[in-house]
């Protein structure tokens, strides 16, 4: 399993993702999907991965061969707006799985993924990329995108992320909605990827890797840790305790 | 869709449901799945339920029918232990979805339940008893068992409840995991019923009943929701930050 969750905020965007692979619990590794492109540079182009390792790879293959191909046009580079990059990304996924299994059925082969960037003075998006191909926008009254192991850490996004939190408060929610969801599923797990694009151009993107034994994040897991357990012991009383 | 959650604990056992049943968007009603029957004073036996309101109702109805009959005698009153009770109630669960449906697939007509209770002198226990009739109780290590739209309400749960928890406290972080179930889901729904059962023999069992608009729900729900903002505006900043 995996999670990835990506924010579209006024500020800019937000993503983030574990690096936990397992086809069965004795075959666990350790994998990125997280993943950018090098693209001109009037554009930056992310893509989160979910689902089958194998179609996820050759997606991600695919479109870095696409890119450095001077014959082809229809790639990163050459395509105008974010919405098309979506399109075409479900389009070699789906071709992709197609390969392998009949799509009408449940096959096995099935990845999801959410494309977020921004292309020249166009306003920054984030995708999320079904496994048949089609994808949606994000919207102003929900601005995150999940996939994967996405429940545990919905409750925490539903409450803290507004469309005008600043990118490191988003980038923050990111990790607690991370770890709720590593706490409670042993499919998803650290690394932890963090990438934090502005749209101000205050400053170019922002990339950290969280290992496991990361000082900060173990500063931010016992910091909430803690406090959760001390707002649980504050909350009011039912009328038949004593004090 | 539903949320039903029981935990075992020193102190006893502590039980809470959502009230929201849909067999669709565009019908959506309240029922309960909190059922105590009315037993012999030896025993204490409470029946959660989620999944085709049929099935429950009908298990519900038939284990009632034989609490009554005096002709039978493997019934609530009859059977000397918790675990077989499980039993009981699965086989019963079984044979009516079998009624309608070809159990060997994905029928529509699966039900779950959550047995928890006490009989005599006997340690209190709950169970979970699956769509096929088979049965598994909670342990030291996990002494919770949900069942219906679980994962949004786990992350709480994971991080509060221990076998030492006081009941209050435990009933208190129940309402919280329903809290952030009804939240992030539209298919579970208030009234939220809690039910309270101490084994020290101090008092008998507490039930309550919270409806939306209920004032110690809301003063529960307002102080977490506006704690966690605080906790989460405290949390320690990134070395990139400015103070």
């Amino acid at each position: 399993m995996t999670y990835c969750v990506a924010m579209r905020l006024e500020a800019g965007l937000v993503f983030a993702s574990d690096s936990r692979t397992s086809a069965g619990v004795d075959d666990v590794s350790v994998y990125s999907k997280m993943h950018r492109f090098d693209t001109a540079p009037d554009r930056f182009i992310v893509l989160l991965s979910a689902g089958n390792l194998a179609t996820t790879q050759a997606v991600n293959a695919q479109i870095e061969r696409d890119l450095h191909n001077p014959e082809i046009t229809r790639n990163l580079n050459g395509l105008a707006h974010l919405d098309e990059v979506a399109a075409y990304v479900g389009e070699w996924s789906a071709k992709i799985q197609g390969t392998y299994a009949d799509q009408s059925e449940q096959n096995g082969f099935g990845a999801s993924f959410i494309l977020g960037g921004q292309i020249g003075t166009q306003p920054a998006e984030i995708f999320l990329i079904y496994p048949e191909g089609n994808y949606i926008a994000a919207s102003r009254d929900k601005p995150f995108i999940q996939i994967g192991e996405t429940k545990y850490g919905k409750p925490i996004l539903d409450r803290i992320i507004e469309p005008t939190i600043s990118l490191e408060r988003a980038a923050r929610c990111a990790l607690v909605s991370m770890d709720a969801s590593i706490r409670s599923n042993l499919s998803v797990g650290p690394p932890i990827e963090l990438l934090i694009h502005p749209v101000d151009g205050s400053s170019a993107f922002r990339y950290r890797r969280f290992d496991e034994d990361d000082a900060y994040l173990f500063e931010l897991r016992r910091a909430w840790g803690e406090g959760l357990k001390q707002l649980f012991m504050q909350l009011p009383r039912f009328d038949w305790e004593q004090d």
